[in-house]
């Protein structure tokens, strides 16, 4: 089964058990596969309606959520997860909220490449590797305070809640090294689009 | 007496118990006049060369600290408290911890208008005013959930340090509000500023 999750920045797609990382032009080479997707970003939506072969899952979603706007990756990702916090790290990372299956609510932070961006614009000096701290100590220099600054409020506010903690994306192992009781799921999505793809029998 | 705070975006001109905010360029207006400054801003430096009567107070600003690096401005803004989180709301929002009037350690967090810039890059959706969470409850929109994920992340991580918070600068009214514990302190730069000219007998 071949799976797609196209996002904002780039495209995953999954073949035969890989996960191969592509621009968004270069899923032209795929057009004449059976792929079941899904996508969040606009740029993307005219090309994909010239793969007539790709089926997206976006009807077969179904969240139980009072969320006005949720984003089909949060909610396929939020769907592989009963109990517990879900952080997706990418061009921004996502945090949100299940419990017993239904979705609570939830919150969108900045990645870690658009967070370096902003912060070098208020000055020339702040224009620093974004270095994951060590401990809990406060920083001493400038690169560890903008590192800090980064990475502690986000992880701070997802361990107030006091739940068990799911990390995906680009950028998920990061965190799940920063909060405890976390694990790191690189397939959380896929795994959950292929529940979607089986549940309603479209292979 | 006069005191000016030149920042990264603009400079605050203390005259007479008022403040005024200027562009670095209108400090021209005030060339003059007797000013104690203090300065973070590489491009204001060739300007202030020509003022002869500015007074520039970072030789007299001492602070007991391992910080490298540390802002003038945060260094004053410390100065002014003894035992608590200083909380300085700018172009970047910095956060210093001071215990028994030693520096701790710090970090820098993006400023309001820097990190909506930032976020928007992600994606169009999310070019959306910063509102204020009114609560903790987990946003259920996409405006709430920048809004949250701005404000929530440091609130949160600033009161798990579990002291007294005084919060300063141009957007630390919205700071002070969502933090339990915390004054708002308009002058406590100009209050350290100061005093530092009267016990170092400059005026």
């Amino acid at each position: 089964m071949k799976l797609c999750d196209i996002g904002n920045s780039y495209a995953k797609l999954y073949l035969d058990q890989n996960v191969v990382r592509l621009k968004i032009e270069e899923l032209r080479r795929f057009k004449n596969e059976k792929v079941f997707f899904i996508n969040v970003n606009e740029r993307a939506k005219e090309l994909l309606a010239g793969f007539s072969r790709w089926i997206d899952l976006a009807p077969y979603v179904v969240l139980d959520t009072k969320y006005k706007g949720l984003g089909i990756d949060r909610k396929v990702a939020c769907l592989g997860v009963e109990n517990g916090v879900v952080v997706d790290a990418g061009s921004a990372v996502t945090v949100d909220v299940m419990i017993d299956g239904v979705h609570q609510g939830g919150f969108i932070y900045p990645g870690k490449e658009v967070f370096k961006n902003a912060i070098k614009m208020v000055s020339p000096l702040l224009d620093q590797p974004l270095i994951v701290p060590e401990g809990e100590e406060l920083p001493l220099d400038t690169k560890g305070a903008i590192g800090y600054g980064y990475f502690r409020p986000i992880v701070s506010l997802i361990e107030s809640y006091k739940m068990p903690v799911v990390v995906t994306g680009g950028d998920g192992i990061e965190f799940a090294r920063l909060l405890s009781d976390a694990i790191y799921d690189e397939f959380l999505i896929f795994r959950s689009m292929k529940n979607i793809v089986q549940r309603n029998n479209l292979c």
